[in-house]
């Protein structure tokens, strides 16, 4: 009998498909691991081709002084930072506003082949922290209200750049899939006094079966309403509810356990596109209680199809309590 | 400038991307043509193969008793029609309820390569009114909520077998999805007394750029606010919240325009892979002002990526006014 599972935290229903079930194994075969040069002449992130993006915002550099992770415009900006206010342009039927935001690349590394989950603590630390600092800048100015922040890995997952980077979006707006998700956060809040992320984590560990790993001050489970196999998040045990309120000793545990999931990716499913995504409340929510920031990653291992595009109804293939003991024992 | 537009009728926000805008035409040399064989071995929708399939539900046969179209049990059901009402097994933190519903495949000719935009009018027609037969069937279990009808088309769409069919599933639930499209449509007509799908039509019709092409009492637009290039609707114009409602006329003229639509897609787009769904209103909602049944069509000409994935906001590189100009002159 298939089962039709609520998230928690969205109240969105999920159909785990028993009946067309599949060993998690299955999915592996379908992926084949990458294997990329340290250097590439026609990357336009690689180093000595800096011309071909915009001007820098922000650097690391070696002693040398030679770039470590590079900040720039995303030379294909969905939203720019010009316009100092949004307004509706037009009161009509239909609404539009300037695309007023920031679109930013963090180029990780200077190696095309040093992506996450095959480097070292250090510097996925080097990584994660300048995901921060870019969130704490962006986060002061008052015209934007969310942070996004995100990481597209192999063409599959939408990218067309192999070389390691994630991107940072700050909108002017926040959308209404978030609005939808904190409202039912904050009902969740009024009806029990708690986070109900808070609460999913408790829940996880007294349940242990979709676990995937924990350490450094965060859990990785696979969720129990997950949307496609293999669906990962990572959630920091310290309640905060935006990415900028974490400390730095969190950001050290954050890149730590990034690190430990992307090679797990890696390793246990041949090294899948994915996308990551930090969620997180907007800018001017800090310090709430009733939303809590985490990572959600979604393996490129199935196609959503004509009835996920029309109803909102994933259908997922393979039982997350099965996906989670594949992770922990691969 | 980059433009963030609003859907009128979901609310919803989507990021026209100007600064990497393309032109129709760029998308049309992603896609090769398709030629298949007008019978396969493998395929267990091809006549000869019925054993390949769960018993058939119902069928259409011609003078020598040979079937045109059979509409057959998903052999891999998302849902199952077990269970006579919904029950949640656990009320605990973590809800799920049994995976009770229906999931049926419309195997829509005996012929593995006449689909729908290469086949004649009366053929369409015989395919649409299984679709509304099998809805007003469906529809008269009132267990059911929800009848969606969706087809995949092509493997980037998601679907497995090549040979023609549509699918229909019948849930137990309306998803939040639905939900929160409901009461955005419910809340216009409360502000002004209309049906929002109705205005939209009005407005087409008025500003005219985003029409692809109108006749046979429907109308087939690029939607103002589309979240990929080449998102098509067609949109009835006679009201009616559901698409069981719909008249034998209606159901005729809905067959032409759809299959002039395919039509359009294989030959202005090269024949893209995409996911066609027809939204309804719940069964129970038969006759209401405020909704209005249309079907949205998806070509998988672009990836939605991170960005899409965490904050459901789309960023779309083609202007629908492009668009539909593409599509009107090719």
């Amino acid at each position: 009998m298939p089962e039709i599972r609520q998230n928690p935290a969205t109240k969105e229903w999920v159909i785990v498909a028993t009946e067309r079930a599949k060993r998690p194994e299955e999915f592996v075969k379908l992926a084949k691991p990458r294997h990329s040069p340290r250097f590439s002449k026609k990357c336009p992130f690689c180093p000595g081709h800096e011309d071909q993006t915009p001007p820098e915002i922000s650097s690391n550099r070696d002693e040398h002084g030679a770039w470590t992770v590079r900040v720039v415009p995303n030379r294909f900006a969905a939203l720019v930072p010009e316009g100092d206010s949004i307004r509706e342009e037009d009161f009509d039927f239909f609404r539009k506003m300037p695309g007023f935001g920031q679109h930013e690349v963090i180029i990780e590394t200077p190696l095309h082949n040093a992506s996450l989950g095959r480097i070292g603590d250090d510097k996925a630390f080097e990584i994660v922290s300048t995901y921060h600092e870019r969130y704490r800048c962006l986060s002061r100015d008052k015209r934007f209200k969310l942070i996004t922040i995100f990481r597209n890995y192999g063409r599959e997952a939408g990218t067309s750049l192999e070389h390691p980077h994630s991107q940072i979006v700050a909108t002017p707006i926040v959308p209404l899939h978030i609005r939808h998700r904190l409202e039912e956060a904050t009902r969740f809040f009024d009806d029990t006094g708690e986070c109900v992320f808070c609460r999913i984590i408790e829940s996880e560990r007294k349940e242990r079966d979709r676990i995937v790993m924990e350490g450094d001050g965060f859990i990785v489970i696979e969720p129990f309403a997950a949307r496609s196999p293999f669906e990962t998040w990572i959630l920091p045990l310290e309640h905060r509810s935006t990415f900028g309120e974490a400390t730095l000793a969190e950001i050290g545990g954050f890149a730590r356990i990034l690190n430990r999931v992307f090679a797990k990716f890696v390793h246990a499913l041949q090294d899948p596109a994915f996308n990551m995504v930090i969620q997180t409340a907007p800018t001017n929510e800090e310090g709430e209680d009733y939303y809590h920031w985490h990572v959600k990653l979604f393996p490129r291992v199935t196609t959503p199809a004509g009835f996920e595009l029309g109803t909102g109804v994933y259908i997922n293939t393979v039982l997350p309590e099965a996906a989670a003991e594949y992770l922990r024992k691969t």
